[in-house]
């Protein structure tokens, strides 16, 4: 592709390593970056920069904000006596948007993995083992998968001295789903947790 | 999500407006982006910016390059005297990546549609009329839609006068193709221009 100059070359190069672009969608996107330029390519060109000079990570509970403490850390109207588990910031984010959590968060920053070779010192562990003293109950949100069970179990042993009441999301169909398309899994443990109408 | 700051909201509804994008991949690109600060953020960042001073549409042709006239336009290597005309500047680097064709470009910036209003004068039509004056050949390279024919049509009848040879890409079986996925418009406009082996 000599023809295309190498500005244009880097910028596709640079946007096909965002998630959920290949090389094809991100020639689309450069194409679309380069046409609308006052309307797309600036702004975010600007918000790169502003993002790139103001978001820290939070020292205490590891979430992606302006300030370190982040706002929720800092937020006195939210319980410090609850804390919420995730692996990752996106987790974090999905939690608020759900809006079902008045707690405090501790992201972990991925889950423990044998074959990646992730082990509980590459995650936030030390600082959640610290933190777990004085908290009430602690809401263990990973995800669903094996490595995130195996984080759990983990968690669960090595919480356990702390005395908190250590409780996870629960199983089950999710609001909207059609019985017919779920797993066994799923629907095994919706029926073992069903409840009286 | 008031709990997101507002740079990172930014980034996400910017990064949502890419083609290709939604908002649930917008936030998953925002935070990859987020994490990898210094293999992607920055760099994409001052890629934008580079590709904001840098790139100008090509006066001659329509193409987007450093310089105008472009590389392709100012290349003497390349036939002044066979021009290819193209729908949009993700054709010609289709075409340049397919390394057929050695002649110049014409690029429309679209193609007629009379349900989104885009006339021949919205279009580079006139450039086009000018560049047909002096060339042997206009190979017509417009997408296989409604609006590419019709817009095929149209630039057959304008560039009659000029007395150039007016040809278009064949229709055909794509190389790799299975006969049992294709539609029936394809198959037998391969069928009507079978070549002897």
């Amino acid at each position: 592709m000599s023809t295309i100059g190498p500005e244009i070359e880097r910028l596709i190069q640079l946007l096909a390593k965002l998630p959920g672009f290949g090389p094809r969608s991100a020639r689309r996107a450069a194409l679309a970056l380069l046409k609308k330029r006052e309307v797309l390519l600036e702004p975010l060109s600007a918000a790169l920069r502003d993002a790139a000079q103001a978001i820290k990570t939070c020292e205490i509970c590891g979430n992606l904000d302006t300030t370190s403490p982040c706002a929720i850390c800092c937020d006195a109207r939210r319980d410090a006596h609850v804390l919420c588990v995730v692996e990752d910031v996106a987790d974090l984010w999905a939690l608020e948007r759900a809006g079902v959590f008045r707690g405090r968060y501790h992201v972990l920053g991925g889950a423990l993995s044998a074959l990646d070779g992730i082990t509980p010192d590459r995650l936030n562990v030390a600082s959640l083992l610290e933190r777990a003293k004085g908290v009430d109950e602690i809401v263990i949100a990973v995800n669903a998968t094996v490595e995130g069970q195996t984080t759990a179990h983990y968690l669960m042993d090595a919480l356990a001295p702390s005395g908190a009441k250590i409780t996870r999301l629960a199983h089950g169909v999710p609001v909207g789903g059609e019985l017919d398309y779920l797993d066994e899994g799923t629907l095994s443990a919706a029926f073992k947790a069903r409840r009286a109408l």
